[in-house]
């Protein structure tokens, strides 16, 4: 029961930092420049690397169900332990919002609708205006190459003192490509919180944010297992 | 007595290099582009991590009066050590701003009044105009989130070598999400030192940036003991 | 074998990463200001860090040619070896713009072209318009300066842990200086990729982007080796 | 001899780094924003931070007569070591602008002049325009708190890990703020490379980068042995 609320207040976390510096400080606020591009990518990634250092000892600081799948996939993850972490996630990211919700919503000039909240997303009005397919694509391949990483870095060549750091880094450098394409999510649990509370498109395009980073999590998985990681690893 | 110096010195530094970073360089300095919302966020934050292996093994490297106060009710501090550390922080974010003031106050377009040299605040005409409640929920859940990774890193199951970067970068993200709501506090020594020398609408608002992080460090380190740390922590 | 895919994949993610950045997210998405030189150059060298701690177990994780043959030229690598590492990197990186040109084809207002997918370039029209003599002192200057960085890092006398970091962060700051010169290569393989899919200037350049980074590496071997090296190194 | 070598390394290194992310990158390229404030930080300190892990263990990377003439302050370094040092510094800081002018000086709209190549200086013109008085009490007070800083991360106490990093995040932080002042010396062989090839107001004001760094380097030792450090360290 511990490492299921370990998950969700390490989901709760990351997504309150993640889509709250997306929603609230990713513009220019007065004379001072918002975080743009590079401040919201170091949000959800450097929210990982803490997240490790602290929940990693209990529950291993999933916080994504992609993540869980995956280990799951690798033989790492019990079933049991699977649907516990996902449910943790899940309300983890919703509550994040809530919390991000209610600082918002008395904001003037604030409009709660689709793609609020820092949702994910594309096509015609969702920032750089990338199709589908570039979408799938984009959320399949950086998640198969997120689990490469998380799998290479906690295993028995890993530097264990390095593993959250390397692995939240992991995720800044995603977000720095997949920002315009789809705002980035490689994370099912951190696209739903934004499409409960935002309804319209972002509940709509829900489906790609949690199928592409899933199929790519077990890609990536089995790419570790057979192409890459040595007897050693 | 070392100790008390010790959080005095490390308060200072925390204090003059975010809010100076704020009140130097936070806007645009001729052709060369600010620090930023990103900037800033990474002043407070990194000036932690410095500070955490400099006078970390020294008086633990708390600088926060928050911080003290919620080690006092986790039982990890005395009673007599957490009003020596208080007021060496108290008199170090003072005298921070002193220098900054010194600094500041011959320049040419630098108006020393309200919410001058970094001060916190809300409402009409700070940064985003956000709520008094918004103010005092986003001060309350980041001091209580805070203080949950300060727990848990400094645990015996947490990481020695890393433990002072996840507790600096921890500030970097909440100053990136709430620098927009309130310029970010969660540390009452920190509010204290600016209001002090701005009087005005940030000594008018003080109370909020004294009684919030109390609150919340006290929420966090219980919300850290009975739902989070298990028994190996 | 395994050493030469995990080159391969090294290559795969440093140029998706850092190409990827560079043209999806270098300029400004909406509102959301771009990832600027700052960002760009972060994207190339935290790519080094987590392939460092990634792949460094298995293969060493060079992902980058002049730095296989400044290993070959300190007799750290055989000749095969070399060859297996160039040619698993040549073939990551143009992996890497093949999925970059897939996400990026269907995008309007992008025409690919010269100088497209994060090419190498120098002269007229080429980001700072720099000279190619200018060119090729940059990029010889700081790959000698990288190799010196290599060697020493991972000597006896170098910190393991920090070694991967260190590494990256030097990738970092060379970024930080040259792009305006030549968009910064110092790897002949991350020049590759995008010098086939964007043919034209940047494929005549291409040159420059190999021999100068390999000239170089071989000089900072043999500076690390008879000028700086101490007997304990 | 190696030692003396090694300085003369690290100082071109960080000289180039940083006076040349000023200098070439710190205003926007194109269409691609520049490195800001921000960005010429992080450029001075990663460049401490890399030389940190490169040259520590050969000459201990002081890099700065600043800090060998504390070292020696405070007993920890021979007159003898100390002269060879600074000669080193000296040597290598020249030999980076050497290196950057001949980068720049075919630059169309380039032209070498007073406070060019990352000139320090302070005045009317001179980025914000400060005072002389802002000018050396900023130069002192951020070299006596990053003497205290070294000293403490490499006492008895110090994580040898940690310790390059924490010193050169202390150095981003004090150019964060620093840099609108005086554009941030703390180290008279960073200011001399620079004054020497810009001449006028750089070589005119060339005195107080020497006298205030090293002024605040012995009362910032001083401040570390009797009032800090405990007898532990």
């Amino acid at each position: 029961m511990k490492k299921n609320i370990s998950e969700l207040f390490g989901t709760f976390c990351l997504t309150l930092f993640g889509c709250g510096a997306a929603a609230i400080a990713g513009g220019t606020v007065g004379a001072v420049s918002g975080l743009g591009l590079l401040g919201i990518s170091l949000a959800f990634g450097l929210a990982v690397v803490v997240m490790a250092y602290t929940i990693g000892p209990i529950s291993g600081c999933h916080i994504n169900p992609a993540i869980s799948i995956g280990m799951l996939a690798a033989g790492k993850l019990s079933v049991k332990d699977t649907v516990g972490y996902v449910i943790g996630q899940s309300i983890g990211a919703v509550l994040a919002i809530l919390v991000l919700s209610t600082l918002l919503n008395g904001q003037s000039g604030f409009v709660a609708g689709e793609w609020a909240y820092g949702s994910n997303g594309w096509g015609e009005g969702y920032l750089g205006n990338y199709s589908m397919q570039a979408a799938f694509i984009a959320e399949l391949v950086f998640t198969a190459i997120f689990l490469i990483v998380i799998h290479a870095v906690t295993s028995k060549l890993g530097n264990v003192t390095m593993a959250g750091l390397a692995i939240g880094l992991t995720l800044v450098l995603i977000h720095m490509v997949a920002i315009p394409i789809t705002g980035t999510s490689v994370n099912p649990a951190r696209s739903l919180g934004p499409a409960i509370f935002a309804g319209g498109m972002a509940l709509q395009q829900l489906w790609l944010f949690i199928v592409a980073p899933i199929v790519g999590a077990i890609i990536g998985t089995l790419a570790w297992k057979y192409a890459i990681a040595t007897e050693n690893n």
